[in-house]
């Protein structure tokens, strides 16, 4: 699977993510109008806003962007009709030919992280019969279980040709708290990067592992040191943008073959006509001011990269 | 919320949480049949065995415990059908009585995690609405992310009188890869059972506080101080009967008023009747023999905590 997202980043030329990560505080008025006036405002009516919502952000982008990230909590904090609208944006953002990256950061003990990956990434036996269930490319992963809560993801990734990003360094402030702390002289984070490293070399897809990272582009000397522990597997760097990272702190992620990362953006992309600079496209037009971010954002990064 | 466990602690008699954890493989023929002949073998036929093998479970010994803890990922295997019937149940659950314990094990940043809190444990703002969406009592949580990850649950417990469990050291073999790693001549779980303790402080109710913490029955030796480190959380105990830990190992993790800890049997419990000891129960019988093993798990820990 990494390799379609390769295919994804080398045809867009942008090692770029976009994170569904819906707020009803970001979904413009006449779509909210429409949506309540249908179902009430209820679940139902808050689930089908964002489904609308992500549908023309992902009509307007698509062409530009290799995948999105849908964060399952923004939807699972909606209930079912919210998790509705992840599996409906999963889906539909399938069918544009983007790879998804179910931002779920599941994690547990052996057979409860089989569920998970099978929920997620593999299918579930009902009977004689597979299905699918959620339906994503790529997870995230919690390691803080150890191998035998990992193992399961890295089973159903061996066999279904599915993906994982694992937590390694996160972007938010206190990530630092256990994740930087020292044992036998570096950082807990060190530790895990190279467990990925080693669980990274039994899910080969080419000469990148279908086992990636998450480190924050907020911690980029970290990323640089974690680049180096971890050669063979693509970094998802979340935190630019609205988070506070920034192009320039982005190459060091990246490996000599200007491969090796995805870089995130949620609410910088999706609620971008909020921002002045794209004020002028107005909630109407929103998925124009989203368009117009993601342009700007891949200039950012190949200009970043290019020094 | 810990003051309504302990409440139905004291009533029972019984430190024990059932966790609801359906494998298809548990669920007696006769329920399967009649499920899949009304939904075929679907996700939907998979998500009603589930539903109906629980409200039986349920009915035969709510009177005897105290609480239950469904395990997320055994329904969300099944997708949407599968979270309907974990919604179910968990209604049903505490129609009966009965504080549910959501073993979601959910954390992320601090938007993010605050989207979990309201979905399992808060209420979801819409428009003038604030709706439950999933209502479980209690959420299990994942550390990893620090302090700006758990915050947003602890505001939710202090503000509808919810409660968490945070993972400190879990039941499962490779627990002790990350966890039990030496931090400034500590293992990492106490740095964290240091950090519930803090958390805890923020959110008591009555002589314990809503914050309490998961420490597997299989480390009796890690739980024996993790109990003085955190004097005033519940510990969640996993790990008893099909894992390996015993009534004997259960002693260190309760307090000397005789409360502190609840133990969780999964299952050994919902799937007794498959054991030798249950087996005259017959699959027809299946939640009679949960009634019976919940008795002999009562008795084994009264008689280890007599001691």
């Amino acid at each position: 699977m990494i390799q379609k997202l390769i295919a994804n980043i080398k045809k867009t030329d942008a090692p770029i993510v976009v994170g569904l990560d819906p707020m009803l505080s970001y979904i413009p008025a006449p779509i909210l109008k429409k949506a309540y006036g249908e179902f009430g405002e209820t679940l139902e009516g808050a689930g089908e806003a964002v489904w609308q919502y992500n549908k023309r952000l992902i009509d307007a982008t698509y062409d530009l962007i290799p995948a999105v990230k849908p964060q399952i909590a923004m939807y699972e904090q909606f209930g079912i009709p919210g998790l509705q609208a992840f599996v409906k944006t999963v889906n539909y953002a399938k069918e544009k030919g983007l790879v998804v990256i179910g931002d779920v950061k599941r994690g547990d003990i052996g057979s409860t992280s089989a569920a998970y990956a099978d929920a997620h990434l593999g299918k579930v036996t009902v009977e004689s019969n597979r299905i699918e269930a959620f339906g994503e490319d790529f997870a995230t992963v919690n390691p803080y279980l150890g191998t035998d809560g990992i193992e399961p993801f890295l089973k159903v990734c061996r066999e279904e040709d599915k993906g994982v990003f694992i937590l390694v360094k996160t972007s938010n402030p206190s990530s630092g708290e256990f994740q930087d702390r020292i044992i036998d002289g570096r950082p807990l984070y060190e530790w895990i990067g190279e467990k990925v490293a080693a669980w990274g070399e039994t899910c080969m897809d080419g000469e990148y592992s279908n086992v990636g990272a998450v480190v924050g582009a907020t911690y980029p000397e970290m990323g640089k040191i974690l680049r180096k522990i971890m050669p063979k597997s693509y970094i998802l760097v979340p935190g630019y943008g609205a988070q506070g990272g920034k192009g320039a702190d982005l190459v060091h992620f990246f490996n000599e073959d200007g491969l090796g990362a995805i870089v995130n953006s949620s609410r910088g992309i999706i609620a971008a006509y909020k921002q002045e600079k794209y004020a002028s496209y107005g909630e109407e037009h929103f998925e124009d001011a989203a368009r117009a971010a993601v342009l700007d954002m891949k200039a950012d990064i190949a200009s970043a990269l290019r020094k």
